[in-house]
């Protein structure tokens, strides 16, 4: 196996802050979510605290681009936290200090970051740290991010192109970077994947001696590009982002049953974050504006159960302090927290009008999950012998807690069932 | 895991007549094949031996189809043996006196079948055993395969398809057959993949009580089914027929980097058969005739390899009674079967320049493999230590037996090193 | 100027009996609907009687085609007519009776005939007309119509193909077919086109010295095939089968937008049949049943409209003994025919918010038709002097016959006003 | 007719800065090339003297650009000539000397533009004349141009998009281009065609009073907008670059063909410049460097008439002044300028085993072109009566001036022969 899949042994799982503030999180915002995971998650698994893209942009102020607008980089072509919304990037410190503090918290630190080089640094010519080589040099012509132009992507066949990167990986690695989400990466809708930049990036971090997660988006990543995707992410996104639309969750059962083979230790194929509880404060995206997310509790569980049976990496989007009892008692789910950490070749079992059964193997349990992906409940007949391999007739309901022995089952509208056995 | 898959728990290994006879063995022809293999293969592995197209067609002398002919049918629409060219299924004894034989040899028996009923069938609209359905009710109207005139889909929807599909495996059962190679099915030039037969076909196989393993042909299968397939087969192909030619050779190695991850047990991405030894004997297809196969030492070599450490099903193709010494060596390779047997997780590790390489993992042992594609020998800077896990010196070269230590080595046009830890 | 260009110099006009009778029109009802024509239509140009498919099976009865049903064939494998549905054509005489019948009232015969050989002729292995090549011969392996079980294709590269083309053309041009609908030919859902049967039906028709109009089905015609259909039919498809659904009519606009330029004297792109007055009678397709058309007077107007303006052959799908004054009224509309006879470069001017503007010019007028395809009334500003070569105000509208000076003009939802300069 | 259509009555004539000097010619050169035409082809209809792509940029020096490079601007967000190259254009005259100086000679003046807002003008967020909106307003955010790094396209549903296309299109108008070629709009690998940007720029030239012929760069254009760009420009490319290289040539064949249709008055598709005589001379690309054109003279003869019978517009690519006798005259050749200007429908008889034959008519005179696209010579059986529509054996061949009786002609490899009627 290779060493960067020990890193991430079992799906990540943490905060985001792009649900709940688009592109312009503050400083303020992350510590508050990071203290609340510290005391309400942590020992549930969460511990990555993710600061989402466009943290170099001083005027950032919702899930909106500003065309063109200037960034804080430094002399060196990489781009800084504005100080105007981290106040302790300072000084020239960078995300250092609050990288420190998550740490003190006993949780890790993840940022994103653009594929390529700043198109201002193109335009400037900036120099690039360990070469003599500019911006100019290792700028791939008209490789562009069809929705955002903050970058020209990097040509990885020109001299310069593997010191800038270098340069980028060893920036997040003294500032205590663990996880790193790169962005325009994982699909694109103008030139399909740019596999040579995630090769680039695989190569810098495993030569860096840091730690650092790596995340690809956004999707849908092609599966004509799993096996590369495994050899060099740790996860990477299955679909465009993902919001609290029904259609959306939906459509995310098919993508599941056809990576399911490509869930393997170390690389996870990612749902994208969770769109629950309080989120739309700052982004304007999915079609929503502040609100607790419009899934039902319902629609809420099928999506946990699909997410942790699956095994995709887990960020909660929403501000966390604002959460409910309800919400934080889904993310702490024992049944739900032993599928993801400890399932074994999850897989679709079935799939006819739309009842949907997926099961998962762990040590100790056998999982199956009966999902109703109808508009209407469901009187679902339920042999869960044939399920099972195990004999016995000891199986209960994960969320209601209940035995379950007979051969019918009512299942409500887009909602689930986990027997667990 | 699905019991079907308990069927083929390592890779199956075998004879295949279609390279050498294309559609027309003879009954002494496999029966030749069959007392070698239980001389020669058996103990290495090799254990079934199978019969290829259109054993029904009366007529059949090449690899060329004679569109439109008579095929040997029975009063249910199911074709049967031609008995001029397999006596012993005289007396509608079908293949039993020949699976017999097979068993007692003691290997086991493949056939092929295409999808659906046959066209005569539904021309003169025939019975269908078990339902008073015919073979006009359940043909699928104009899914036809785009190369062979034998057949029209079944279009599983319709009352009589089930109990049809049910009729054929009940037969193959009946007369012994332990391997079901369905043909135009894992991939269509006209319609993509007939998900619904091979759903159907995995149910009646089930529900048969035999236990028949599942091979679908031909390829290219689409990443987008595999997920599919590995819960509805034990192999598939990756490509349309394959031969002797070195571009094909060259070519699978992209297809098996992508397929790698759906290699686990009890379901394998197939190669195809191995066009090895004396091939051509009446096969016309694959632009070459009567021969022994055109691939070099070298090509042998490299093309074995990789079927073995992908876990390839590995089925010779040439008349296995001309083989000479060097060919049934390499069927025996010892390091090679262990790839194959024992291999886990194989992977392409990397690929520069047309030098490939791929490593796996054996419970005793590592094996890396270093392909040359070129066109040219080549020399190649290698530290080995960068893909073998463990630490040691011990490492030694498997078709030399030498002990290699240095930091380069030279491979032979299109030959490939394997290093055994 | 092609010669077979001048058997329709102008896009022709006439009756086809699928709209209401499906595949199960029989000779009474042809007659009824020549006898009208004669009496009510003739003067304004409508001159085609055409019988569309499968009047060689016995047991049609609809628009869903039995699969596999026997065909009425003779022994040069030539698809005759159902004498139960065709009593004149008792005694092998096939159409002639029924075309002598035709000419007799001052019209011109036609008929449909689907691309290829019948499957039953190659499962006989029937003869061929003025060859020793038999129907196996030429039929094309596995080339079939995608909807249609009758035929196989013809492998025109086969000694024999050609001669069974001629043989179909002699006998046609003998019953006095002046119009030839071949059809699962102008595009094909599995193949693409069929280039290379359609040069040879037009080499065996210039060749045959009879005048017989080449019209190509179904369509979408792909543009890049367009100068290829213009030098080799009298008019092709532009769509799959056309219904009196507003979304069919509201899509032609774009197709017809495309195909503009291809309207030139002797080609015509074919927007299909009118699917107006009397409908669905016998035929089940386009999800309705037995009605008067749904399209709204409106809808009607549009329709009409744009096919004359477009210069699309008109050929009207309702039983025409049943229509109302409005619609025979509609047919005979002066303007239409004006536009549609003699119109030079019919063109779309512009869209905006679906206001669409066609202009052509004849003679003596120009035409300037502006369509609401909103679902809502508009008003709509309209500077005429923008689309009007000439000066001049005496510009009057064609359905109302009122005369235009403003600048402004209410446009009703789905509904067109045509000025006339 | 639209009125821009009788500004290019018949296809335009002249030269184009391009194959000789790729992006880097300097005034002296345009002059000397248009003393040239002005002298020995100003009778032979030639008129356009065209300066293409980046006359703005001071240090282009071949064919290739320089990334990123500053560019010549206005206050206005406008591109200008670079007075280091264009010494008259000194003092912000732009190139209205330059246009003074052709048009004295009896010529019209051609230059090209980019489509777009420059990137530096984005940058620097400079103003647009007519409007208080600047550059970051109306540039289309990520849409560029894959090959050149010059501009980002104009969103033209922003308020100041049309007001900054008018005040290209005015100061055009006030140097006296009277030919306009568009880059990077006709087809487009990243985003498929760019209508919108071509409807504007129709909108904004029809409205300003000059009479600029637009011609659109580079194809292959599709025939999906066929019909549109008849609507909007004078000329549009069917290829990408076009260079001396055989396979290039012959596969104009094909897309002559299809384009056919739309050889209307007044809009040409467009087969590029002409590749002959002294090309490469700054220009770098198409394979080859400073040299004669590696065409053969049978292949001139071949694409000239071409060219000239599909009604090509035709741009002598070459260093005019360094012609021969030879391309001078075949320039000047009488029969191809009378196809050229006044054939009417040229069209592609046939084509088997590469005999290409095409035909058009003039008022006095047929012609046949028959083309032997193959790499050796042919013995081809014509019987041009079956192309010809008059009577008469007073036929001659174009090139040698010889009467043709036979029945039987050769021609050499890649070589066409025209036979006037």
């Amino acid at each position: 196996m290779q060493t960067f899949k020990t890193w991430a042994k079992t799906p990540p799982k943490g905060w985001n802050s792009w649900d709940c503030y688009g592109a312009s999180v503050t400083e303020d915002e992350v510590r508050q979510n990071a203290e609340y995971m510290s005391q309400h998650l942590k020992d549930y698994g969460y511990e990555y605290v993710v600061v989402d893209i466009q943290w170099y942009e001083p005027t950032a102020n919702s899930s909106h681009y500003h065309a063109y607008a200037d960034l804080e980089m430094d002399e060196y072509s990489r781009l800084m936290p504005a100080v105007n919304r981290f106040p302790s990037a300072k000084d020239k410190q960078g995300f250092k200090p609050l990288g420190d503090y998550i740490h003190s918290l006993g949780l890790k630190f993840g940022i994103h970051y653009m594929r390529g080089i700043p198109r201002q640094a193109v335009y400037a010519n900036t120099a690039i740290k360990g070469t003599d080589k500019k911006a100019r040099d290792i700028a791939k012509q008209n490789s562009i991010c069809p929705w955002n132009t903050d970058m020209y992507g990097v040509d990885t066949n020109k001299p310069g192109a593997k010191e800038y990167y270098r340069s980028l990986i060893d920036q997040f690695g003294e500032w205590g970077v663990d996880f790193l989400k790169v962005d325009d990466i994982a699909d694109s809708k103008l030139y399909g994947g740019h596999l040579d930049e995630i090769a680039m990036l695989r190569e810098v971090i495993d030569e860096s001696g840091y730690n650092i997660v790596l995340s690809l988006s956004p999707g849908p990543a092609s599966l004509e590009h799993g096996a590369f995707l495994q050899k060099h992410a740790n996860m990477w996104r299955l679909t465009d982002d993902y919001w609290d639309n029904w259609h959306q969750l939906y459509d995310m059962f098919a993508r599941c049953e056809k990576w399911a083979p490509f869930v393997q230790e170390g690389t996870w194929p990612d749902c994208d974050m969770l769109p629950l509880g309080h989120i739309g404060i700052r982004s304007v995206d999915g079609g929503g504006s502040d609100r607790y997310t419009r899934f039902t509790k319902a629609e809420q569980r099928t999506m946990m159960t699909l997410w942790s049976l699956f095994r995709s990496p887990l960020f909660f989007g929403g501000e966390l302090t604002d959460n409910d009892e309800w919400t934080l008692d889904l993310l702490r789910n024992e049944g739900l927290r032993e599928m993801h950490a400890n399932g074994l070749h999850p897989t679709q079992l079935s799939r006819k009008e739309d009842i949907v059964i997926w099961k998962t193997v762990t040590e100790t349990n056998e999982w199956v999950a009966v999902f109703n992906l109808n508009d209407e409940a469901a009187e679902i007949e339920l042999d869960l012998s044939h399920y099972f391999d195990k004999d016995g007739d000891a199986c209960t309901e994960l969320f209601t807690g209940e035995p379950f022995t007979g051969t019918t089952t009512r299942i409500e509208a887009h909602d689930v069932k986990v027997f667990k056995l």
